[in-house]
């Protein structure tokens, strides 16, 4: 069917073509389904997903979204070729899995291809996760997604031989910005006993949580760098802190993770191959992964036992060097919570500052000791090494020198450190020990102040669990820079019970 | 947050708003998530699904389709309060369901009425159709799953206490089209024996078949009307032969069947509840529910038996007279496939055509023999007053009076009967007997030759499964309006073994 483009300043997010209903009748399509694109004259078509119109566009006509007319180089007024899409194979395979079958590595690369590709909808994204949801997967099926994942997507490659180091938390656990001053360790080890390694360090933004380590980062610098630029700053600061997210690293998994959402589901199978694409696209050697477990963050002590054992197994499918720590996630870790606080909390334990946060410190000596002990490094010395370059500020030194990479001025921070216009200290109201503090509310009432998008709202905590308080004893203050958001921020503080006095 | 309305004329189908990609990430809102939209000064809001847009639209700014446009009587420049909205509970119930645990009626109906009122996008609705695909539902479940649907949507409603005869077929089978025979015999019946009885058929059209009844009668007469005016027609003649698509009387089944139809599901319960919601909203009070069963239709004969007493147990529990027939399946019956060429065996068997099909006729007239016999008719008794009323073309008559109740002008049908522009026979390439005819194949080049759109499109049999054929003896002519349409469903028809011959 050849249709005219009709001028419609139209926006999806996504390629979107809008038809006549009678013209939907003729190709027996629906809203959702997909249909076939091509230019006059033109050998390559494109997949649009279809939205149908009641009256206003023409039977002849057809509108399209702006992803759709740029990529085709359209104006109003061109003819296209219309055609009802084939049911993407893929469709075949994610009802195989629905149905309980095992899934083969071609089959998963034809779905996760698909996924990027835009010819699945949200809708079949959902069949597929309720396939891996309720059907499991075997290893060897989470191996091949992994795989699959990874060569959908671009990937960091470089000449030489050097070792490339990684770490990742599972994450829930609020405040816990180990990373910068890991990799700030990192670094000064790579420079000081002059190991051949890197440490390109991708992190993501917060999707649930207050702050991810790029917005913690942004504060002060850029982490919105392209491939080249990465290497390019690697080769200065032997590592680096940026957004993963534009990088095209592991694209199938936004697509994913968006359609989890929607049930708040996190299928194992696919965390476990979502971590370990990223860190096999970024070319990673030697991999620590985190779990925090405990009531404050996402996992039992069992949970995390069997998340280990996963990872492990196919780690070993994939011959990765892989190191899993089980960590304490009782409650947060840090003070601050929300992207400006949580990176004073970083430059205090790096400026070896007296009110530093221990937790914090001593946890991240523990990542940092653990991943330069996998480079055949004894632990105990590990260790020494790693004290030995926080307390002589070398890796603060470093970190000052990704910042500055990254595009940060490090000496003019003035006005990107000072806190947040307003801020209210909620108190206690009864006597007793700290019993729990929940990750899950802080971030709640630190994102209703304004965290991640406004970089200086949060929460900035005054106890820990165990601590005795008394009445009216400041818990923690809140922060933000709108007074509307401040006072919906209380008010669910105050009603949330956060934190737990016994 | 406040938003400013930008003229642009934008369609969807659907109540969809398009953010800037600022304001989403402000309002902490993701594309295909939802957010409120109130204008101001207006108590009542409503629920649009989420599209972003980079570039193009201000952060000020939001564009609206038309649908939310009409509703909210808003035009350019207006401003509207924009909020994300809750995650409707709705969600935690398809999550419960996902989880294997069973659902009350009143979850049912949460998740039923969100669905009517937008408030649960494809994917939300792809994860409730994998739960009842994975988890199975209860006879329970079921049953306030049709409640549910039921509530939700019209009803068709008479002040006296007349019978409401229905009947359905769970379809599969091409041709078959013995719905406008039955109902002719039923009107006939009712008005020789002064029955206190209705049949108040609505039909479909056609999802993925050549025609449904709706297709056929429309060939000839109106088939969309509003249930004031269905009632006027019931007066006139006991009976009417109508779309039920518009009449809102099960609005939840389009939706849950068009994402089910994304991985050709039919989860059994979803089946049932469609199939029984649909029954009662019309007032049902003696159900007849065909179900075919053979190679050629959708259910083998134990699943049939299994689908048998699964109908029966529900109706039970929702106190329906309901008799179940299970049917021969193995092959078309009639000839004709597609609305016109259909159109032409019922009127052949009302006219008593010597050449009419007679396997639709006996069909025909079981049906409708089971269906008087549920008002205590003997059932010997019955078959002979529905032969009588099919001879003494009494049933042809109330057809006609249908028909024309209906909008047709039976005197005047010469154009509309006559047969498609281009017709080209399919030939026998062996010798041997017809070992099967594929219901499915024949509907795919049907409706590559233009059915049921094109109402004068499909095809005619000269064969039946059994018959002895000669090579080069015609099996079936394939009518179209369009020769290139006609070239396409021959070139399919030649290559794809819809008829097996050894």
């Amino acid at each position: 069917m050849f249709l005219k483009i009709r001028e419609l300043h139209f926006l999806a997010g996504r390629p979107v073509a809008i038809l006549n209903e009678d013209s939907a009748k003729e190709l027996n399509v629906n809203i959702n389904e997909r249909i076939t694109l091509k230019k006059a004259n033109f050998n390559k078509g494109i997949i649009a997903i279809i939205d149908i119109a009641k009256g206003l566009i023409e039977k002849d006509e057809i509108a399209l979204s702006v992803e759709i007319i740029n990529q085709l180089k359209l104006k109003k007024g061109d003819i296209v070729e219309v055609g009802a899409a084939q049911k993407p194979l893929s469709v075949n395979y994610i009802l195989k899995k629905l149905n309980g079958k095992e899934l083969s590595y071609t089959e998963l690369y034809s779905i996760i291809s698909d996924i990027v590709n835009n010819n699945l909808s949200e809708a079949e994204i959902a069949y597929f996760v309720s396939g891996i949801y309720l059907r499991k997967m075997t290893l060897q099926e989470t191996t091949d997604l992994t795989k699959a994942i990874v060569q959908v997507g671009k990937k960091l490659q470089f000449n030489d031989k050097r070792m490339v180091l990684d770490k990742h938390s599972i994450g829930g656990l609020a405040g816990n910005r180990t990373t910068p001053i890991v990799v700030s360790i990192i670094a000064a080890a790579i420079e000081k006993y002059k190991l051949r390694a890197i440490m390109p360090k991708t992190s993501s933004r917060a999707i649930t949580s207050a702050a991810g380590t790029a917005d913690v980062i942004e504060t002060i610098a850029n982490v919105e760098f392209s491939l080249t630029q990465i290497k390019e700053i690697l080769n200065r600061t032997h590592a680096c802190l940026v957004w993963g997210g534009a990088l095209g690293l592991a694209p199938a998994d936004d697509k994913i993770i968006q359609v989890e959402r929607l049930l708040s589901l996190d299928p194992e199978s696919q965390l476990i191959a979502s971590i370990l694409a990223k860190k096999i696209s970024v070319g990673a050697t030697h991999i620590l992964i985190d779990i925090p477990c405990g009531k404050s963050s996402k996992v039992s002590p069992n949970e995390a036992r069997i998340l280990k054992h996963k990872f492990e197994s196919v780690g070993k499918k994939l011959n990765l060097n892989l190191k899993i720590l089980i960590t304490r996630g009782e409650e947060p870790i840090g003070n601050g919570i929300g992207p400006l606080l949580e990176l004073l909390d970083v430059l205090s334990v790096l400026n070896r500052d007296k009110n530093r946060p221990l937790d914090l410190e001593k946890k991240s000596l523990l990542l940092a000791t653990e991943l330069l002990s996998m480079l055949n490094i004894d632990k105990e010395k590990a260790r020494q090494i790693c004290i030995n370059l926080l307390e002589s500020k070398q890796a603060f030194y470093w970190f000052q020198k990704i910042i500055e990479a990254q595009g940060g001025n490090f000496k003019n921070l003035g006005k990107k450190l000072a806190l947040a216009k307003y801020k209210e200290t909620i108190y206690s109201n009864a006597q007793g020990k700290v019993e729990e503090i929940s990750s899950k509310k802080l971030a709640n009432i630190s994102r209703l102040a304004g965290s991640p998008e406004n970089k200086k709202a949060g929460i900035y905590l005054h106890i820990h669990v165990g601590d005795l308080v008394r009445k009216k004893q400041p818990l923690f203050d809140i922060y933000s820079e709108s007074k509307e958001k401040l006072n919906y921020a209380i008010e669910v503080a105050e009603h949330s019970g956060v934190i737990k006095i016994r």
